[in-house]
């Protein structure tokens, strides 16, 4: 049986024919500077860029540091943000939580509850139990984190432990505490092999993939060794590739054009 | 050359006599029923535990978790209780971020400059560069994770990685990035072999110890394979053993006895 996670999701994904993920990582300093004088700047770019692309995408993940960073104001803008996302797209938390029991129980509150989230992500280091408050919200998923984008994966995830990696223990284990369909993985476009290889470890499960575009991840990989055996169960992210494409006035056009773009090149690869 | 950070811990750990740290990991549902009628409750709960403790503590830390819960007015409380903490005493943000490097930026700066810490406690999952960015703030000091207090951290943290476990492959890497003397790890008191291993890894670095009290940690073995040779760079926390110790009118000054009787089991065993 399906989740309703996993339902929602593949509904989005075969109405608007993509796996998109548009990443609303707003860096204010990185926004057109005429939205500097508006209320709320960010919420304001947001709310464009998901006029100009909800339909060509699957989800949104908004990365709660950069709105964090702006203090009160910016909880607000992220919450009014997740508001004018359409019900049928997935809003994606990703916050990277990971603590001991009764502190994820709020951390899965906050992402679930007050921040309206449908998934989040979240770090494996401190374990199943650490894992557990986000799993008992049944229809939601908990994206763990397997093999993350940045170079930094080398110092931990790539350490073998008997002949076998880091992330390759974590994607086995999640893939066993996905008991209610509601786990899902965090896996790097940056490291096609690898996620070929935690692909035929976890099948089923739906893979958060970053790394394509301003981190150099290539399109045709992820999708051959990303998706499932139906082409699907991949949600794969851009955020400053589209989100910035322009500077200008024109900016939420840019980012729909460069939307479509990977939205097509993904479905090329998926055919 | 010690750092900032280690003088200002070693300041106050002497003027108060004191390796105990406060965690004001504070849950609505836990702190006397009359202060919900007051405007900021949880911001009035803890000015009074911190009233009552500040000179019998070296620090106090704040789990970001619980404050975050309560939305934008939780965070103001956060800052407000930071702002109330006397300024020769160490604040801590636990926020157990990680992420990739730009996003890890954004983290550091809330941490330090918007929430107002001495000091963050950070996930090593994602590598060295998604700790730079809290490195990068020299006077600051940086709590990895190393070994969690929790049941769940026998899932990864004592994996074996060819004689070596992970706790321990966190403790060399980190004991190795600690150029700028701005690094410390989190290892729980519930471990205390494991602690004293830690200690023999890293004997310059300050450790933030939770899991005393509600979670069954020994102060004697924490202590003695805890601190330094010198009987220092401990931070031994204590939160729901101290917080909650009543839940009537009184709570300020149970507070006041638990944190003094802690205080003073930690100082027998330091001579």
């Amino acid at each position: 049986m399906a989740s309703l996670f996993i339902k929602k999701l593949e509904r989005i994904c075969r109405k608007n024919e993509s796996l998109v993920c548009v990443g609303l990582d707003v860096d204010m300093n990185r926004i057109p500077t005429f939205l500097h004088d508006v209320g709320e700047p960010v919420l304001t770019f947001n709310r464009a860029i998901i006029d100009a692309t909800h339909d060509l995408v699957c989800a949104y993940k908004l990365n709660i540091a950069f709105y964090e960073v702006l203090g009160a104001e910016g909880l607000q803008q992220f919450r009014k943000t997740v508001d004018h996302i359409p019900d049928d797209v997935i809003k994606i938390v990703d916050a990277k939580r990971g603590d001991i029991g009764n502190t994820a129980r709020m951390y899965a509150k906050s992402c679930f509850e007050y921040y309206g989230g449908d998934a989040v992500t979240a770090s494996p280091y401190l374990g199943r139990d650490s894992l557990q408050p986000f799993l008992d919200y049944e229809e939601k998923c908990t994206f763990v984190l397997c093999l993350t984008s940045n170079p930094g994966s080398k110092d931990f995830q790539y350490l073998s432990l008997g002949g076998k990696t880091l992330y390759q223990l974590v994607a086995e284990n999640v893939n066993r505490w996905n008991e209610k369909r509601n786990c899902g993985l965090v896996v790097g476009a940056t490291h096609p092999e690898e996620l070929k290889k935690v692909r035929e470890i976890a099948p089923e499960l739906p893979f958060l993939i970053p790394g394509i575009g301003a981190q150099g991840g290539d399109v045709g990989q992820t999708v051959r060794f990303g998706t499932d055996k139906k082409g699907e169960r991949a949600i794969i992210n851009s955020s400053r590739g589209i989100i910035y494409a322009s500077a200008g006035k024109d900016f939420a056009d840019a980012a729909r054009a460069k939307t479509k773009e990977l939205r097509e090149a993904i479905n090329t690869w998926r055919s």
